[in-house]
């Protein structure tokens, strides 16, 4: 706690964090405890606790508060005090009915959204969405003011990013992408996938010890098992999820390094800071960006390989070789799912996305014409037709929870990661830390470039100062290429 | 949702009984599936939650909707407004900052007292708690007015009972229950507890299945593991808790029962008065009634011996005469634990609770000298000297979390207990029931006698309409010199 930083409005502004909190606990709970006839009480809950952090945030007093303690403030107390400001400005604009409308539609969404894909059936969930469409159009109006809507969502998952920075982000990155993918294409080499069966309790026991080797304190979290692996919390409560697939180990093990990604970053932040604005993670692409870094640039890596295939060989009872192993968990296909796609096709499904999220936040695309519209461009940029609602419209669980304007980060993710990753190469022996298991040296980097930080950085000026110039995708397209271009001779 | 029950009062009072649930939810989360670090900041997710609650039921308009409300309402609608009232009243006599720092000591306590509890300090806990019994004086000064402090704690748990009323119970109780137990000391007959070793895992999974027995729909809830068994939630979402002692299976089993008991009653709840003040359980007397019946009555019966001795058969490898059995699960012996104790000396370790509490609350007692004063009781109550404080003023939660006036709900409930269990068997045979496993018969006549009217009726009010007659202690005395008389032959 900084000596500036005290009184009413930081006491408000703890209520407001602690709320935060309690709505992610309700999420993580919803998708990893609750019994199935908890679901609609479950979205009356979810609603009151909006309602109540709706109060908060547009209590008139803040007003008062903030001019108060803006003057003169410095520091981390002028980082509180403007990003206070900005949590009261999005809140006034919107109405409280509104914001709790949103939060029950989306808890019902994602519960829709379920037996919708369960039934590979859009047109029984485009009502649905199309409601949560119009909530979305309707709060985004009511925050843009001059500004465009999209832009008015993409700040709440990236304060300060607009459209249009993204969208010049992907058209530099696109053709890098494309001629990447084509090359591998036309390769003579052909990286195989392990084959096999991998039971689900000795997985759960290497994603338990993977997740301690990449620095997750489990006294600050626990391992659960989830339809989709997401993190949830921060501080001394930062909760993980994993899946399991008995025929694809990788779905479980780098879906824990993943998350252990964001779950290192949240029990990174600093603790004297814990409740404040400005001791948040500074934004959802920086979050993806450690994730992505974990998963990607350390979990797929050559050197990890080393610790990780004679750790296999002892869970799984069967000798792995490492470079065997490097090749096949970075096997480059085309696929339907984003989730399971290899870092050469990820960013193009986030494209994808981003623009269609565009289309209808904007009024150019209306729900019913959503379906034909991802699958016609899908096969404009993959080449192959999607063959049901479940691998394509329907596979994301976003949009039903009324989060747009959260993809686009995604990408901004990687392209920090792979920045961040030669930055820290630099300074730190990574190869080393890897194939010895042991990163500590690396989360410390991370944790003091990164974590502790919090939001006293705005996102691109935190990624910034720790890679020492502006950051763009030419890092990442060095990455992608480097790599791929090893592992399949192009 | 009664055509008269509406507007704006209905929606307010309906985001009141959602934050219950979340608050509900956070303890239950706390005690089953948070992580140790996680501890400091749920206190401040608890005292969050329950500032927002204390906001809304303090909310000045209020006043208003309760008056128009109250013109001419009758039946549940008028229920709704006097139960709207009756909470709106309590809330406004406690500050604001009182509420949350209550909520806050209560769940610091909690994680204070397991510390404590483990160790067997009740010195290093003292200060803890005195602050608690503090804070509570406080609110019970506020919710007073002209009343006793200690009735305004028990009105919260009990509305309408006063500790006068519940000591006259209590006298009339304590001749019966202890010539009983004198009886019982000097009678030839020694029954006997069973022995050798009960694996956890047949023991959770016989659990699982006496739990559907009993009529515990799962889709509705889930059956985990904590240190104190507990129910929590309502409607369509509430959990169970047991525990596990590999050398006593009652442990799992006859708890499971008693949560199974409070569990069926918030099921049974009616769905059409869900998240309306009217459609809530009527007391924690009569919740304790429901789970009493459950665990004693039938858990603990003759009848379902002949359903329980194959059941455990199967599931323990072991053969178990129905008649042993009955005698086993009905051991009379003083213990120090009341959690443990048998019918005869259980509303004896609640009596000096009771007593103690309230000296604590009317300030005739204070926490230094609390320890002592519970030894010398127990000493003169029980004939046997305390060994250590975790045998003794340590073994239960109540206080370190803030609940003051609980304990004497739990004889409420005994004593309504045995009154139901006696009108029940006057038009149900439960006995058949209980043999075959087939409680469907029984559970109807609770939820259309108890479950269903939720708070329309007072809790007296509700026992009395079920058994024709207004509740006393001679059931349970009856049942009590019946049962044990017959098992011991005294």
């Amino acid at each position: 706690m900084t000596r500036e930083w005290g009184g009413a409005l930081a006491a408000h502004m703890r209520r407001i964090a602690a709320l935060r909190q309690v709505e992610m606990l309700l999420d993580w709970d919803r998708e990893t405890q609750m019994p199935p006839k908890g679901a609609a009480q479950r979205a009356e809950q979810v609603a009151a606790v909006a309602e109540a952090l709706h109060g908060l945030e547009t209590d008139p007093r803040l007003a008062d508060w903030l001019a108060t303690a803006a003057d003169g403030a410095e520091g981390t107390a002028a980082v509180n005090v403007a990003e206070a400001a900005r949590v009261h400005a999005r809140a006034t604009r919107v109405p409280a009915r509104l914001a709790a409308e949103i939060a029950r539609a989306a808890v019902e969404g994602q519960t829709a959204w379920a037996a919708a894909r369960a039934a590979s059936d859009f047109a029984g969930f485009a009502p649905g969405l199309a409601r949560i469409v119009a909530l979305k159009r309707a709060e985004a109006d009511c925050l843009a003011g001059d500004g465009a809507p999209y832009d008015a969502l993409l700040d709440d998952y990236e304060p300060g990013a607009t459209a249009a920075e993204v969208a010049a982000v992907f058209e530099r990155l696109r053709p890098g992408l494309v001629g990447l993918r084509e090359r591998i294409a036309g390769a003579a080499r052909r990286p195989e996938r392990l084959g096999g069966r991998f039971p689900k309790d000795a997985q759960l026991a290497l994603a338990g010890r993977i997740a301690g080797v990449f620095g997750y304190d489990r006294a600050a979290g626990r391992l659960d098992l989830a339809v989709h692996p997401f993190s949830s919390g921060t501080g001394g409560d930062v909760r993980i999820t994993t899946r399991i697939d008995e025929a694809d180990p990788f779905q479980c093990l780098h879906a824990t390094i993943h998350e252990v990604g964001h779950a290192v970053y949240e029990q990174g932040l600093d603790p004297h800071l814990a409740f404040q604005p400005a001791g948040a993670a500074a934004s959802m692409g920086v979050h993806e960006s450690q994730s992505r870094l974990f998963e990607n640039h350390f979990g797929r890596s050559r050197a990890f390989c080393d610790w990780l295939a004679p750790a296999m060989a002892a869970g799984f009872g069967r000798a792995l070789d490492p470079a065997a192993l490097h090749e096949a968990v970075n096997v480059v296909e085309a696929g339907f799912i984003r989730t399971e796609a290899d870092e050469v096709h990820y960013n193009l499904h986030v494209m994808l996305r981003f623009d269609l999220e565009r289309a209808l936040i904007d009024g150019r695309l209306e729900v019913p014409d959503l379906e034909a519209a991802w699958n016609e461009r899908f096969l404009r940029d993959f080449g192959s037709a999607v063959p049901d609602a479940r691998s394509g419209v329907l596979q994301d669980v976003h949009w039903s929870s009324a989060a747009f304007g959260y993809f686009p980060t995604y990408t901004l993710g990687t392209m920090y990661a792979a920045e961040l990753d030669a930055a820290l190469r630099r300074e730190v022996a990574v190869d080393a830390a890897l194939s010895a298991g042991e990163l500590a040296p690396v989360v410390a980097w991370l944790n003091a470039r990164i974590h502790r930080p919090g939001r006293r950085l705005a996102a691109r000026r935190l990624i910034a100062g720790a890679i020492g110039r502006e950051p763009d995708e030419r890092a990442l397209l060095r990455y992608l290429n480097a790599k791929f271009g090893a592992l399949y001779g192009v």
